[in-house]
């Protein structure tokens, strides 16, 4: 029986994960495969760090060259991390003809390009399956699956610290840095959780659906980033109350416009099965011309859900592995020569959506008249609105919804109205999407 | 570039859909492909019969095996429904070296096995996405994205007609013979409804994917089948009121004893995301060792869904077209010679499940004592139980859940019940299920 022969750089949870299914029969890979896969080599860090894993007689090294090097080796499997070390090896194993399965969403988001394009150069793949939503198979189904439609637009809860943040701040007393910590202590956001919580993971993800979704390069530049540290437990409640969850959201939409990539803060209607998704689960919905919406629900990191979604590409990969590279399916659905270049991205301003407002107003006679008028000059009618008397000073606490508007026009309505002596302070804006 | 050339078996709702999709240029299939894919031929039962669907100068004939002898036909796609004429056709083109792509959940489920062997010999694939929950990518996922676990277990609403009954059941005064009535006029139930009803239709797909997920044969005559007519409002309502919603579920699972294959009502504990999946939606949770609970959701039917799971078969086999036969991902996941002969599937009796019952008492003294004794004598216990006074007649409704038990013990327990003075008629019984 064939073997095809694995090089591994890293050897953390999901290295540690990966060695554990693969040195198991359970998969029964020969009945599903009729080949072997077999790791030849892995390359750590630090050869003294004591491990959980059992990896029997493979040859361990801390030079991770000699893996890509290795002439033996048939397949790196990069689950290292990082955009530097991680970048030169994956070229240098391309440029050795090897193909490549990585979960690195940061490496493929940002050099995407160039590395697709040095694949194709040499002939080999770079499957990613494992960059996005962890175990939920979101990579095969937009690049096959749903390769019948045109996709018109997609939205998911992507990083899942940031919707166990959300999720934790619906109880009561619980607001955003309480939230945080109690994240913290339980290991689900890091120390510094600047790349959870300002949505700069999610927003790399995004690039990456984005870029399978519309066939345009990856373009992570263009993303308008937003994260979740201003939001607020009233906001969550008041959301609430007025039918909605308050969710983290990667979006990626073709208007006629052109696209828009953005990742922020959106509130979601209850009825939608997104609202329904809480804690550290990962979500996301595709709607296609032809299927309408469908949506993919699992475990969006760990070590077991990571590695399964590893495996499907090694699994792919095994499954063809003898066939001429154009048989094999592209990396993002299309060829990296055919990808659309300097493809059309919207400015946050340019799109159209309704809106969640919070901010203070003086308890004066006649202000809700002159803010309610502003927004009027403007063209924004108001769908919900409460308002409430804040505990101390001569403040109210008023929180309304908008209708459908161009983002820019809200932004002037805003720089008007905070230019009212009725206002206390800046307006927070958070985006209302009904899908 | 190169031309793959269709032959199409049928013109019906999802043909007219397949045929406005490869006729229009949104796909960009040129971009995605390299390839061209052209419909040479189709094939219809009645050629005066209007239609919508521009097909061109596309030949059409009366004729379906002058489709499957074509010599310039190289993929058939079978739309036409039926297991005689359509299995007999698939033969023919299977033996004519061509490849299949096919929607017909019982030609699969029925004949399967031989076609598959079929289709070894000549080495040719026999696709089949839009068999099971229309648009949903759920045969691609368990075949290729969840190919690196054990499947433990999938449970799935894969009927839309059945769920869409069940979900108008929960408003007042909604029982199963109206709202069946609804739906047929709504065009969502047949005229003979027995299929969807019945959970035939279902256990075809069940059929399916236990196949794909354990890679055992397809086992249809072996799976235990009940339908949802005799659900009544009052079940609704009181699985409700105990946190449940009732579903009609396919459920394959694998246990220490062997697999257990069924389609049966069910109550799924409103906290689970697939009591959230109402109307006419298909989704199926399916749960693998590595990846914990995955879940998908979309249209189940419809021809936009169903031709858009039939387009990515198509896209499958164009992409790697010229690769040699073994290169292809197997139709099931395993190739046909490696899949389990005579599994041990077990018999309903044989599984441990929680159930809920419903029955009517004589409202004597001493009548709950008795009831729930008898039970205890069987070592079941009673988690929710509520009785209502019926409005005439010296009767009352009792309903309950139970704890976990094996079926049969739970059935001497209820042949027990049955022959005491104190029940009025059968006891009703459906499963519930914590998942």
């Amino acid at each position: 029986m064939k073997q095809i022969k694995l090089g591994l750089l890293g050897l953390g949870t999901v290295g540690g994960g990966l060695v554990n299914i693969l040195r198991t029969s359970e998969l029964d890979l020969g009945r599903k495969l009729g080949k072997k896969l077999h790791i030849e080599k892995i390359a750590v860090r630090d050869l003294a760090k004591p491990r959980n894993v059992d990896t029997g007689a493979i040859a361990i090294t801390d030079d991770p060259f000699s893996v890509v090097n290795d002439p033996n080796v048939d397949l790196v499997v990069e689950l290292m991390g990082g955009t530097t070390l991680a970048r030169d090896l994956v070229e240098q194993a391309i440029k050795n003809g090897k193909h490549i399965v990585t979960a690195n969403k940061a490496l493929i988001a940002l050099y995407g390009n160039e590395l697709f394009a040095l694949a194709e150069k040499h002939q080999v793949q770079i499957y990613f399956e494992a960059s996005v939503a962890g175990g939920i198979p979101i990579i095969k189904v937009l690049r096959e699956g749903l390769a019948g439609n045109q996709i018109d637009w997609l939205a998911g809860i992507i990083n899942g610290t940031g919707n166990y943040i959300l999720s934790e701040m619906k109880k009561p007393d619980a607001d955003f840095s309480k939230v945080l910590k109690d994240a913290q202590d339980l290991g689900y956001a890091e120390a510094d959780p600047t790349y959870d919580v300002e949505g700069i993971d999610a927003a790399h993800k995004l690039t990456i659906l984005a870029s399978m979704a519309f066939g345009i390069e990856l373009s992570f530049s263009r993303v308008y980033t937003e994260g979740i540290s201003l939001i607020t437990a009233d906001d969550v409640r008041f959301a609430n109350s007025f039918g909605y969850e308050i969710k983290h959201l990667g979006i990626a939409a073709r208007t006629a416009e052109g696209y828009s990539l953005r990742v922020h803060p959106t509130l979601v209607p209850k009825t939608v099965l997104l609202a329904d998704v809480n804690g550290v689960m990962n979500s996301v919905l595709v709607h296609g011309n032809h299927v309408g919406s469908t949506l993919y629900y699992g475990a969006g990191a760990g070590a077991g859900a990571t590695a399964s979604a590893v495996m499907a590409d090694i699994i792919d990969l095994a499954r063809g592995w003898d066939a001429p590279y154009e048989m094999h399916v592209p990396a993002l659905g299309y060829h990296a020569d055919q990808l659309e270049h300097n493809a059309n991205i919207l400015n946050i301003d340019q799109i159209d959506t309704a809106f969640y407002l919070r901010f203070l107003v003086k308890d004066h006679p006649g202000v809700l008249a002159r803010l309610s008028q502003t927004l009027a000059d403007y063209d924004i009618s108001i769908e919900h609105l409460h308002q409430d008397p804040m505990p101390e000073g001569d403040l109210a606490l008023v929180v309304m919804t908008t209708n459908v508007v161009r983002e820019a026009r809200l932004n002037q309505a805003m720089a008007v109205l905070e230019g009212l002596d009725d206002l206390e302070g800046k307006i927070t804006k958070i985006r209302v999407s009904d899908f």
